[in-house]
């Protein structure tokens, strides 16, 4: 059989990203052991870079083995007892997963609802959270389903104020945006490598407040799920390197190396690039007479919504953005399917060159799909 | 800061084992999006490839998106209903551990035991399952944690006769040794890619017979962990390509590449190739005085244990074998602890070369560790 001969893209999607030259030599390197003093001090350097971009000194950070989902039904699993209640707040498709896995799991699962793209305001958290007394609350950081970014105090300030842990999705901000774990007290952060991170999928950035960790010490009952066990995971990612379960190593090399990028960058720095380059684009769609689907303040720097024009085919566009142009973004879905693009500028691809490429190719479809009110 | 600089080592362990070139190639591709065409390609080279070595016709093959425990789990929570049923013949730490999946997944786990290294006879087989009568049984083919080989016929005949679904732990079998499921009458096998597929670690192939599709299709009950939802996977994978999770693509590429490898030497060659290595190793290793842990007839053909020699510290000539050889092989643990070397001779290390290797760096470390009774 001939070598696997992939095409070259440019990902403009939500993720995965595009992904930094030294991140796909480090996967290229030799292989050791899971439990290779190597691949130890590698775990480390992992532990340390992500405690810079999640901004954290939890010493509790590590990567679980699996997709950012897989973080998602870690912290589910590890922190919503069976019978004990999760309150989220939704307003995409990522919280309602969420429920979704507390349902499952056996919580008693109540759903704060606004429609997608909204946020929550602090007064809304603290009405839902004051009726509901949840045992943990969870909301989207950055909602990879409407571009929607959630000011994280707004939830976890009445959170704590009446006694409930919150699990935050940063599958979408980790690496590109700040997060600031401690100052937004954050119990629990899951995230993912593809977006922010400029990696390969295949881990899930994860990270315990001192608070969570009390908690999950203090849990009589063991987590129904094996593979996700936080206290089984401690003990092999601590000192104690007691086997758990065989890391997926190359993942490990991919992740320390494009948080070493990150590091050398600057992790400030690097957020005002996405910053810059998110005031950019959206300067350039509106010059195209295009909106953007989420308010002013509240947006996702790096993965930008912008409404479909009136008679646009979206799917269309898409299509031909890929047969063209190399260049993958996404729709939306669900109450949102055919009405918005997604379009991230991440990592390598987020530079004023990245945005000359993406929006001749754009604009060239857009008018190809028929999009008549759109000046170029 | 610098890049990555890991050390060549040898992997002569359990897994992770040696890699292929050209896998190490396909991880440093370009990457693409988990809805791209492209991948879809070669999710569908996976599937075909893992059918082969696999040994069968079914067509919901896959890989899951975690190491070989995620496989066990997903198996386990599956198939196996809260409160129903489930049989486990353990002779080993990875049967164990399917046990303990199935106990917090909330089944009646009823264990079959033999010591540590021994395999079942279809008459204690089915003496146990017409006593237990079973939802499910389990077994592992390859035994990692012992290096024995389970005979499938032994276990489901006797539980297809008593309407028992059967799962098998195949992770260190795949690719190496025959498995020949559909001649085997497994119903769910999985496995991983970092043993037997010569590929770095992340994915755990799987695979589903009818008759257990077909109950898997009847199933009332949403399954309990979202990340290992079958149903949903086989709508991602299947033709709907419905999103489930973003599938880790570089893992992908390596998988791929790592089949097109085995079916470029063909798969019965290369399973030849191993039985050979383990025939010379068994014969090199007996010339040394020392002897297999497994009855001959029951051994795992590329995982060796071998019987640590009275007076020799065991650890001793494993640390010596890495600092001074690169040599990576593992120890026993549990009941084995201290009393075997844990060898595996898999993949490009599967060669009179490989052995040469391996023979002279573990004869001079086994003196160093004080072994007196070894002719060199």
């Amino acid at each position: 059989m001939s070598s696997l001969s992939p095409p070259r893209r440019f990902l403009f999607g939500p993720g995965p990203t595009q992904i930094e030259p030294r991140v796909y030599e480090a996967m290229a390197k030799p292989m050791v052991g899971y439990l290779d003093p190597f691949f130890f001090q590698v775990n480390e350097e992992v532990r340390l870079g992500l405690q810079q971009v999640f901004g954290t000194k939890n010493d509790f950070t590590l990567a679980i083995s699996g997709t950012g989902s897989s973080g998602m039904e870690t912290a589910v699993t590890n922190f919503v007892d069976p019978g004990g209640k999760l309150l989220v707040f939704s307003a995409g498709y990522f919280a309602e997963r969420i429920a979704e896995m507390g349902r499952r799991h056996g919580a008693v699962v109540i759903r704060c609802e606004k429609p997608w793209g909204e946020t929550f305001t602090e007064a809304e958290a603290r009405e839902a959270l004051e009726r509901e007394r949840p045992q943990v609350a969870a909301f989207v950081h950055a909602e990879t389903s409407t571009g929607a970014l959630q000011n994280p105090l707004a939830i976890t300030k009445p959170a704590h104020e009446l006694g409930a842990l919150v699990i935050a999705d940063c599958v979408t901000s980790l690496g590109a945006a700040p997060i600031r774990v401690d100052e937004s007290g954050i119990d629990m952060a899951f995230s993912c490598t593809q977006k922010g991170l400029s990696c390969p999928p295949g881990l899930s950035p994860f990270t315990v407040s001192p608070r969570a960790e009390e908690h999950l010490k203090a849990r009589k009952m063991a987590n129904s799920v094996w593979y996700f066990d936080l206290k089984l995971l401690s003990e092999y990612y601590g000192a104690q390197r007691r086997y758990h379960h065989t890391a997926p190593v190359s993942n490990f090399y991919a992740l320390r190396e494009g948080l070493a990028a990150i590091l050398d960058e600057g992790v400030e720095r690097r957020f005002e690039r996405h910053a810059r380059c998110h005031a950019e684009f959206v300067r350039r769609i509106e010059a195209m007479g295009l909106s953007m689907h989420v308010a002013p303040g509240h947006r996702v720097p790096h993965l930008n919504t912008v409404r479909v024009p009136e008679g646009v085919d979206d799917a269309l566009v898409r299509r031909t953005l890929l047969a063209e142009h190399d260049i993958e973004i996404a729709g939306g879905f669900g109450p949102l399917a055919g009405k918005i693009f997604r379009i991230g500028v991440m990592g390598p691809l987020a530079t004023t060159e990245g945005l000359d490429q993406f929006f001749g190719a754009f604009e060239r479809c857009l008018a190809v799909a028929g999009a008549p009110a759109v000046r170029m």
